[in-house]
């Protein structure tokens, strides 16, 4: 039997603090056919409620840390404000969809990072195996459209906060047993650029040989190397295609034009 | 063929601001056997977050006015914080719940109220025909136990406060078509007390004779009478019955025991 199709697509800050471009993204959201996920971070509002509360956001080494304060913030920001603004919007626009947490449905797990040099709080990483594809598909097959945040659980009935990017990867992969799944990362760029400052020179397809020759090149590097290495362990896992775009761009995918980089095994 | 078995069960603000009496009563819910919709209203962390957020409740003739501050405030409280914590606990126990506002599967259309003398803001009455019983069947035959919080939508994108009482109601109503109803609303004394004073005063059955009774004799007055005029309007669209009880005594029901007032048309 041919699998159908599976859009998962995450959209981080830069769409979602721009009421324009969300509406604009939804729209074409909505437009898209088949099967569908979406999932999105934060965002400033987070950030700028933590300030106003008086929540001093602890930075280590770089990366944040979520206390028991921060993390009632985005389970009420992501988890509440953004999360049933988005889906009220799809309705809107006719998209049945269904906001979720990774608590919900028991749909995503974690486990509380474990403390070695850093204690990250109240951040948990995904157990891959805990996502029941069969589960998210029952949801979808009864007409509802699921929008994830980024917040998960881990079945002890501690909320966590969990990485955008990571949890549409894991759902991509798991959904691959069952759908032919596209994930596509919507960020500011048009997609991976063979010159930094020329948005012109956006690299259309990349396999795994021309990745190899685009890091020796040094054409990748730094911010998004991870990106990408995630990007071809998520096709090595069973995902069809990557694909890093910019959100206002979206529409293309319905009408089957290219739509920024897409990353495959394919060439 | 028979209908199933529906329990739709409504809890307030003394539940949830009581973090073991909320405990106690979603271990008893998990437990309840059959079809089950959980629907919880606020609490205090609402109006806490406003006042330290420096947002003034308005209050009209008495009544709270939603403006867009507040909106925001609930739609983070209700939708996020509350309904998503209450979701990892029922997770916990193995119920496997999913957190919904109206918005969410547009499953409760509602209609910003019209102002009249009093502008209440961003309030929604609800659109009884708005809610399908089909597509709630649908999230619950898929395996979901649905958990509603006062949040709702008006099909245009808004999103409006709504009473959670009026939403437990509406659904039953609606459900009735599909599953045998009983609508429960928990809340801090047993039940309809004969002698308001006297915890064992406590009238176990009311039929719509005994109630015009109660009514002559003023055992029922002031604040019950609304409550008890709309759960006789359920129960004549079709409600089985509607139990007025203790939160904390909700287990009995799993043991077939006699559980507060249960208001039905039946002797």
């Amino acid at each position: 039997m041919t699998k159908q199709e599976l859009h998962i697509i995450k959209i981080g800050g830069n769409v979602i603090d721009n009421s324009e471009n969300l509406h604009h993204f939804l729209k074409d959201f909505t437009a898209l056919d088949g099967y569908k996920i979406l999932v999105h971070g934060g965002g400033k509002v987070a950030t700028q409620l933590s300030e106003t509360l008086g929540i001093d956001s602890k930075l280590v080494d770089g990366r944040r840390i979520t206390d028991i304060q921060t993390l009632r913030v985005v389970t009420m920001v992501y988890g509440g404000l953004i999360n049933k603004n988005i889906v009220a919007q799809l309705q809107r626009f006719g998209n049945n969809a269904i906001g979720l947490t990774g608590a919900d449905g028991n749909f995503i797990r974690t486990k509380k990072r474990p403390v070695k040099t850093i204690d990250y709080g109240f951040v948990g990483d995904i157990d891959q195996r805990s996502i029941d594809p069969k589960s998210i598909g029952r949801l979808m097959e009864a007409g509802f459209t699921p929008v994830f945040c980024a917040i998960t659980h881990d079945g002890q009935g501690q909320l966590l906060n969990t990485n955008a990017d990571t949890i549409a990867s894991a759902l991509a992969v798991a959904l691959s047993e069952l759908y032919e799944t596209t994930l596509i990362y919507c960020f500011e760029k048009k997609g991976v650029l063979q010159d930094i400052n020329d948005e012109e020179s956006l690299i259309r397809d990349i396999d795994p040989h021309r990745y190899e020759e685009l890091k020796k090149q040094q054409i990748i590097h730094s911010g998004m190397l991870p990106k990408l290495d995630n990007a071809f362990t998520a096709i090595n896992c069973g995902v069809k295609a990557v694909i890093i775009g910019k959100s206002d761009e979206l529409g293309q995918l319905k009408h089957k034009q290219a739509f920024g980089t897409r990353l495959s095994n394919k060439r």
